[in-house]
């Protein structure tokens, strides 16, 4: 019987794996360099955590949560995403009483939503993001768009647009939702049952709608920068003016926003102009959700953050036909020739990883040509040749690949002979 | 409404993460020097692989697992360990029949199990392992010892004892567990029920029973050594030559055994003989397991892993007293005077993080006294402030935290200025 991996999700193997680990590092280094740090959170959470924090209105919650009791009869979810969790540990662990504020942390792994598989759309895939928490400047929106640019930039990625909004704060908000009600309420029944609820609900969302994306109410619904008090409207030219400060051009479309009453202020996103990339061309979403802290229990903080899939970011990568550096090869292999030679170079190969060279050898019993075959196959820079003969006179044959050059060394220079030579 | 982390599981926090970044990057360093590619799975499998990959009859399995049924009706199941899910992706993209063999993989990640929480026992807890799979060389047995041995060595962790054993082929352990039914069954009722099971199942399991450890029918049970053939008494002394070649020290322990039938020939562990580790003193089991990818469905294949946690080796360093090397503290914080050089600081710290260094800045409105200790508790390096004044000079005071030195530099060579000092 043979087994299957589960539908929806992928192995991430040799060959691929390179990819994630080089994005991985440079996500790592961007946010060293920001002073933010790393948090890891566990891969389930109690269920309500996300009914909050994501919002039990939600299609992820109402239709994409891999949600299962455990042995103890605990509702438990895989997390749909890194925000609520990040969020439920800052307040766990006191983190609004740490001096250093504001807490500055990211956080890289797997996420779970049971969607419709489809091209670049997995049911686990890898979210990359930061949370800033606890500071109200609009600098800090600043510098967590930075961030996220400077990601995509690092990589390549040439084809980008950012596109920010502003949500305002409370206030412009009620004044906003006022306003779209007043504009959709007499024809609501022209759109779809989704809208007719987010009408009462959350007239917000309706502006999110896919199915009624092009009804005619959409292009004249009210627009929320019109919206915004005096207070927010400041808050979001600060935020434009450092943008442009940092140089990093930005289209403003009021159509950005996010349904739930804990978002505010800045909303972003991130997107893929590439040819070729597809319908999903948005590659990062931001915004600033200066309520969600305390709607999971802590005091009142400020806070702002993105999240960004790299299964994404490496199909924008394809369609800019960018290739990533991955591993060239070893750097020597081992041919071994005889009994005496191949126990031998048991040791040898040892002793070349120990002195930091990626090395390896036979252990398939091949013959002399068969391991020849070998290393050339693992792009070796280097060949070691040892026989019984070299083992006697104490020697060892090296070939270098890229000119074929031969030299006999003595067999306690191997080490300092190719070392020199791969520096 | 505060939410509480689910039992058993942990956040892993800015102040600790970085432990845990330095000892993957460790392990990822041999294992690329070892000649070992990162393979990724899926955090859940189909349950079904578990019961046939780590054995129905296993404690993991009749009491430990996450299964749930996903919304289209799937059993599925957080993957308990590691190697059931590598073999099945082994299997599935035909690994087998690529010519580089042996196929050298390793893991990092999550594994879960429904366990009673205790000190250093986590539901969730992270695993770092090896699977070296095509290969029946001796050799093979001694490099994956080796790189586990490795890693303990290059973290610092003296206290380490070396167990291994050998199950022998087959015909070997065919041998043994007669002897072991002649050695048990009369007196078998002296016994737990679960050994009253094991007798017929699977009797080498009787030797792993905690509650009947001290029974006197254990210390004069046949030993496996005395059962095997001459093939693989040859192999097993292979393997301890090359161990003794490698310099790596080991006991034998004909007691260290594993239940299951495709296990077979070489079993190891390594353990901590550190004061005050407590009552688990393994870090890390692996063995041989020739059986095991035909058991998922692949052609007949030998292979040999192992797989150890992190958190126990985060306890035993802690045993031993060993402080791993973290991050020290930021390289530039910069201190703004006055409204124009705040907005100028936003740019600066962020031309100081594309140079390279890891900067930070105010983000609560503090004052200038504010500020110099937030730079403090960031243990900057240096401290660069900057007031309107200055910016009309377009010059800019640097602190050097560790001297007090204070020096008025151009703005635009403060970037040079830094990487200078910093080098």
């Amino acid at each position: 019987m043979a087994f299957q991996i589960p539908r929806g999700t992928q192995d991430i193997l040799p060959g691929q794996v390179e990819k994630w680990q080089y994005i991985e590092k440079i996500a790592r280094d961007i946010c060293e360099r920001y002073n933010y740090h790393e948090i890891r959170t566990p891969i389930f959470e109690h269920t309500e955590l996300f009914l909050r924090g994501v919002g039990d209105t939600t299609d992820i919650v109402q239709k994409e949560m891999y949600t299962f009791e455990d042995k103890g009869g605990r509702s438990l979810t895989l997390r749909p995403e890194g925000t609520a969790p990040v969020v439920r540990s800052f307040v766990e662990h006191k983190m609004y009483g740490d001096p250093n504020q504001p807490v500055k942390l990211y956080y890289i792994g797997p996420m779970f939503r049971y969607e419709r598989p489809q091209a670049g759309r997995f049911r686990q895939f890898v979210q990359f993001g930061v949370e800033a928490l606890g500071s109200n400047d609009p600098a800090m929106d600043a510098e967590v768009i930075a961030l996220a640019m400077e990601l995509y930039q690092t990589l390549g990625l040439k084809q980008l647009k950012l596109v920010i909004n502003s949500l305002g704060d409370a206030e412009s908000r009620k004044a906003h939702r006022q306003a779209l009600i007043d504009h959709f309420q007499s024809r609501i029944h022209e759109l779809c049952e989704d809208c007719q609820v987010r009408l009462e609900k959350n007239p917000l969302r309706i502006l999110d709608c896919k199915k009624d994306r092009d009804h005619e109410l959409m292009a004249t619904a009210p627009s929320i920068l019109d919206y915004l008090n005096e207070e927010s409207r400041q808050y979001f030219e600060k935020v434009k003016s450092y943008l442009t400060k940092l140089g990093i051009p930005f289209e403003v479309d009021a159509r950005l926003v996010r349904g739930l009453d804990y978002y505010n202020h800045t909303t972003f996103e991130i997107m893929s102009d590439a040819e070729g990339f597809g319908a999903i061309t948005t590659l990062c979403g931001g915004g600033r959700y200066n309520g969600l802290v305390q709607e999971i229990g802590g005091p009142e903080t400020p806070g702002i953050g993105f999240a960004l899939s790299i299964e994404r970011l490496l199909a924008a990568l394809a369609a800019e036909g960018i290739a990533l550096p991955v591993r060239e090869g070893i750097d020597c292999y081992v041919v071994a020739v005889g009994e005496k030679a191949k126990g031998e170079s048991v040791l040898l190969v040892n002793q070349l990883r120990k002195a930091g060279m990626i090395a390896d050898k036979d252990y398939q019993d091949r013959k002399v040509k068969g391991q020849l075959k070998a290393a050339d196959r693992l792009n070796a820079k280097f060949v070691a040749i040892l026989g019984d003969d070299e083992l006697a006179k104490n020697v060892i044959n090296i070939k270098e690949m890229s000119t074929g050059e031969q030299t006999e060394v003595p067999l306690p220079s191997l080490i300092d002979f190719l070392k020199e030579r791969l520096a």
